[in-house]
Formats: structure tokens, sequence, C-alpha cells
């Protein structure tokens, strides 16, 4: 499969934000007609799988304002300009848990929602946890938990666990073990 | 863990799009300081585990613009207007696959980036697959593959797969085979 993509005929910028961005390109369809496409800008993301002993991963759980609700999440962030990942990784984990890792590995990367955003999220596992320094933001009210990972596919069942990125890892890390 | 979220002080529509929104919320943080999030609202969407033999699933190769690639994922849309996912869900399968399903029976439903954005995900599983009608949007290019479920560990390991939905639903349907 491949070619290249659509030609695209025109793109307006509607914000620069944050963490997101939001821009809308004209492009030229298949049949030749013009079609409207949103296209969120995000810098890209690293979530972390941190086994706290060979069974057990370390998870956060935070009120995420955009669903309105608490989540269960493993723990992540986005990666600053110029950032490697996996430094990113590092950091996120150290400052979110209060774990630093002796050992990052490569899980693999994907994209969260393909359809409107090309925020790309990588994901490592982390071993050999230590105690570091916890460091959050001020406006960041985390409390770190112990997950079983027995537990995680019935807690994925009845959507104890509902993030998306959370699902993914843990399930490619059970599947490996 | 539990507690309402902040206060929103005030809040700011910035775009409101064919397929997603903007807004931009002022909440009062914990320490009492304002702060702003952006929040990307979205409908809503179903992705569909079409399993058309026991160890088979039906895949979509398609183009996808937000991120300038063609990217293999499980059939998926987004929610109509007061439609039920699962109607969606039968909807989506059939026009994007030309697949019928006698049996639609629900996975889990997931957030795909809740750091930013109010997405759900409605994840189904289709079995008893028969020829249905293939009714693509004009602007859809897209071409059907059948996968192995036994080669999904490693294409997501390699990258031959890399959309979130599609690796946490097919490690999912893999977990509990």
């Amino acid at each position: 499969m491949g070619g290249n993509g659509p030609e695209v005929v025109a793109t307006r910028q509607v914000h620069q934000g944050r963490i997101v961005s939001l821009r809308l390109d004209t492009i030229r369809g298949p049949d030749g007609a013009l079609l409207e496409r949103e296209v969120v800008e995000h810098r890209g993301a690293v979530a972390i799988v941190a086994l706290v002993r060979p069974d057990a991963v370390v998870m956060v759980s935070q009120y995420r304002h955009a669903v309105a609700e608490w989540l269960l999440e493993i723990p992540a962030g986005t990666i600053e300009e110029g950032e490697d990942p996996e430094w990113c990784a590092a950091r996120e984990l150290e400052e979110e848990t209060g774990y630093a890792a002796e050992r990052l590995r490569r899980l693999f990367a994907m994209y969260t929602s393909p359809g409107f955003c090309n925020e790309v999220l990588h994901i490592y596992v982390a071993e050999g946890l230590h105690d570091g320094t916890v460091n959050r933001d001020p406006d960041e009210e985390i409390e770190v938990v112990e997950v079983a990972l027995a537990d995680v596919p019935a807690m994925i069942h009845d959507e104890r666990i509902r993030d998306g990125k959370t699902i993914a890892a843990l399930l490619a890390v059970i599947a490996a073990s």
C-alpha cells in the first residue's frame, strides 16, 4: 500500500497553545474535490510501564480535566522541545512517582488518535526501580498506586482502567511475559 | 481516590468543527491559582475487531492526513449525533469492509488522549461475518486486508501496526483467546 498523500491546497492555524495547536488544511481529495481536514498538533509524549516487581506496575491516579474524571494511568508526560524521548521517560517517571529506574527499554511507539491528531506516544518499560525525587508540577494532584499485572485484564474489562495508552502498554507487557 | 474537579472560572470556544472542536477553560488549581486547560471536544467513536476466522481479523489500510502516513488499523468511525455506538459499529464495519456481522459484542471503552481530548472509543468484537455492502465516503481510499492474530504482536513490536486503538483492541482479544 502506499502513494503520497493528497495535495495540501491551503492551511490555516486556528490555535497555537501550550499542549496542542489546531490547524485547518484544505486538501484535494481522490476525485479532485476540495476537502477540509482538522489537524490537532501535539509535540509527542512518553508513557512508562514501571515494574516495581516483575508482576506489578506503578500507576498514577489523577483528575483529567478534559474528561472530567479521575483516571488510573501509567506515568506519562509531554516531550519538551528538543528532548530525547527516553530522557523524557526517565524524567516523567521520577517526577510523578518518585522512582528512578536502572534500566529503560523501548517497547513501541503509537499514534493516540491518528484520525485528527499527530501525537506520537513512545512507550518504555522501566526496571530496577529505586527511590528518586518526586517533583510534580504545582497543578498536578497525583496518587501513586501499585497494581498487580494479573489484575489488569479484569480492570480493563470493567473499565476501572479506561485510558487507551495504559491499556495498550500494559497488555503488550503482559503478552510478552 | 476522588473528589470533584476544580472550579471552571471561564470557558471560550476557539473552534467548532466537523470532527473536533476546541475549547479553552480557565480553572482554579489546587493552590488557588488560575490555570488554562485546552480541551479538544469529539463526539466519540467506535472500533471493531472483526474476526473473519477465529484466528484472523479484518483490517483497513488508509492514508491519515493528520500524521501524513498510511496506517493499518481495525475498522473505526465517528459516532453520528444521537447514534447508538453498537449501531455505529455495525454501520462502519459494513461501510468500510463490506462485511456484515451476525454478532457484535462490546469489549470495553477507552479514552484515546484524556490529557487534552474527551474522545471516548467504544470497542466491539464482530463475529459471524458475511457479505454486506461497501459504502465508503467519497474521500475514503481504503484497502481491506486480513491479518492473522498470531502475527499481531510482532507487527506492533516492529511498528507495522502503530495505531493506539488497534493495538489496545487486538491485544485485548488475543489476551482473552
